[in-house]
């Protein structure tokens, strides 16, 4: 046990490890120097802190540092791709994944498991999860490295300040306790649990990891059973006031189209989600619906037509109404980019108001159905940068 | 002349000055004192900058401060109602507005004048417009007074970065420069012209002045020939990443609805609309609408629940999606407000999926349709009070 201390004196170290890690984080084969110059700690104090984050298997440090130009040359220090990882596991519709990540943000350990969750209990659904993070927790244990938090993906309506799943439509749950629910059935690591709604994640995944660059502001649409929207402005999310937003599956596209479960006709996810389209195009599942795409069969590529007419049809409102210069398509949508961008261009051109002087970029997501649970692990990755005192010895 | 001095002096203290005049402001009748406890900045800083705002005209000293406790009592210091106003002028698609704000956000002046802008060009409305601020800056010289800034209300999308109208669909106007317009047209003062879209002015002047307490997240709908949204979220305006946001005016909500000039079928703008609903009603004006809905004329109150819902449909989309608690109705949706609340209340409570736990607010406008032309007065009164210097002399 440690003496206890002032708390002033532990309240500014934990800050001053945190700006540390993240200058680090952000700029990868850093210096003690620059450290010291991006954070206007003095030397003597990042060294300290550096020296006490190595210790804790959080940075790595390369040796010498690889830069042109005169004066010393300094170490060159990273995250540590040993450090504590990420968990982040996904409850979908119809499956159920698993993804390991390291502080660097690469994934050591991915899966994907095909399960109905329809309408199932969650005591049901959460055993299932707690096996599959046990699954992975071996895993870890098995790279000798440890899990440092868990950020868990579901189909639903998470409030922001309690973390609550109140709503999971596909699922019929209400009122959800994700995290009291896991850790009576699993022996967790003592590790924070964070809740939060797939299409956020998989949103945040595709601004940090997708590749695109300068594209800081767009809404990344994911269409699986359910339609999911993440919103990201200015490089940071926007979920609402309260963490509900985003939500665009119960768009209404038709006032003649079919009956919705939600009470109302012709939502977006009856007329666009993946099992419409399957049921337009005649197709058994997804493979079978791209091969016959592929083909060009004319039934399947017009049930693409049709669904990517009326996802611009709900695009269009959203740009309207949020001015976002482009919209990623996601999830299942991502693999049927290639039939669903030009009828969606020409939607989106037809309709918002912008779109004359400035056309909605329409991208395809680089990370398609993985993008919610590897947004699930990455932010528990950055949870533990973010705030990294808990895994420091001599706390 | 003055003399000239150091770059770095003059912004500092233009900043220092911007400083004061806030924290007057926000607690008018502050002393002093208060002033350097509420900045941090010197007393004697304070004191030479306060004496240079009186000498401006910007601030009033009333004498010794009312306040309970022990201590000398400083004097009471606020923005001065004889201080440089703001001026709000509104291009609306069927009246031209003007409104003029003393520093404190008192109306000193306001006039409505019904006519009809719709398809006519640019010159011919920027004359009148120019009429009407010759008729208001008349106003403020009678009143001794001094026209501070102006701000100019538009029905369509402005460009944030250049202040450019790109596109008025209810006047069919594109790429109108308005200070360009109007500087060449009257002799107006050295002012800053802040050009914005009616829908934003007026959810600013409801935020500001509309005296709902606790209200900072909501959408402010208001109902003209066009129907504009204004979207406030953490007290601030969310107006989408270029300024092209809060359009609403051609969601869809009907898909079998009227032919729409913009080339869609039944935009919200043709079912919920001022005209749509008159024409559903048979009434020849609002006058002789609202007339018969206190009556309660079947075809008059079937026309305002139909439009209800129509809205609500719209409404529940944008709540979904932001997550905010509360709609604002305003414009001549305020007037309508008894009929319309509680069928737009229900369609929320239907469509939105939050609902059930949170049930969305539908407020009145205290400011109804002279909510945007406040808003974009008071907007030109809080650049001043923003940046001072400019007002004050021995620059």
């Amino acid at each position: 046990m440690t003496q206890p201390r002032p708390a002033g004196q532990h309240t500014v170290r934990r800050h001053n490890s945190a700006l540390v890690l993240g200058a680090i984080a952000t700029a990868p084969g850093i210096s003690r120097a620059g450290v010291a110059a991006r954070t206007g700690l003095t030397k003597a104090t990042v060294s300290s802190l550096v020296d006490r984050l190595i210790g804790a298997g959080l940075v790595h440090d390369a040796g010498p540092e690889q830069r042109p130009g005169p004066g010393r040359r300094g170490t060159s220090l990273s995250l540590s791709p040993a450090g504590p990882h990420g968990l982040g596991v996904e409850i979908g519709v119809d499956y159920l994944a698993t993804c390991l990540v390291d502080l660097t943000g690469a994934v050591r350990h991915e899966r994907i498991r095909p399960v109905d969750n329809r309408f199932r209990p969650v005591a049901d659904v959460c055993t299932d999860v707690a096996a599959a993070l046990d699954e992975e927790l071996r895993e870890a244990a098995g790279a000798q490295v440890t899990v440092g938090g868990i950020g868990v993906a579901v189909p639903g309506l998470v409030e922001a300040s309690t973390g609550l799943l109140r709503r999971a439509p596909n699922l019929d749950w209400h009122d959800v306790d994700i995290p009291a629910e896991l850790r009576g059935r699993v022996s967790l690591p003592d590790a924070a649990i964070l809740v939060g709604n797939e299409a956020n994640f998989a949103a945040l995944a595709e601004l940090w990891t997708g590749g695109h660059d300068d594209l800081h502001d767009f809404v990344h649409v994911s269409g699986e059973i359910g339609i999911g929207a993440g919103i990201v402005i200015g490089a940071e999310l926007f979920s609402g006031v309260r963490g509900f937003g985003g939500e665009l599956g119960h768009f209404p596209v038709d006032s003649d189209g079919p009956h919705c479960p939600c009470g109302a006709r012709g939502c977006l996810e009856r007329l666009a989600g993946q099992d419409a389209i399957l049921e337009r195009a005649g197709a058994a599942d997804l493979d079978a619906l791209l091969d016959r795409l592929a083909t060009g069969d004319g039934a399947a590529t017009g049930a693409a037509r049709h669904a990517a007419a009326r996802l611009g049809i709900a695009l269009s409102s959203v740009v309207n109404l949020l001015d976002v210069p482009a919209v990623v398509l996601g999830g299942t949508y991502a693999r049927l980019y290639p039939w669903l961008a030009e009828p969606l261009r020409a939607e989106l051109g037809a309709r918002v108001l912008s779109a004359s002087w400035s056309p909605v970029g329409v991208v395809c997501s680089t990370l398609g159905t993985e993008a919610a649970v590897r947004g699930a692990a990455a932010s528990a990755v950055r949870a533990i940068v973010a705030d990294p005192d808990a895994f420091m010895d001599g706390r």
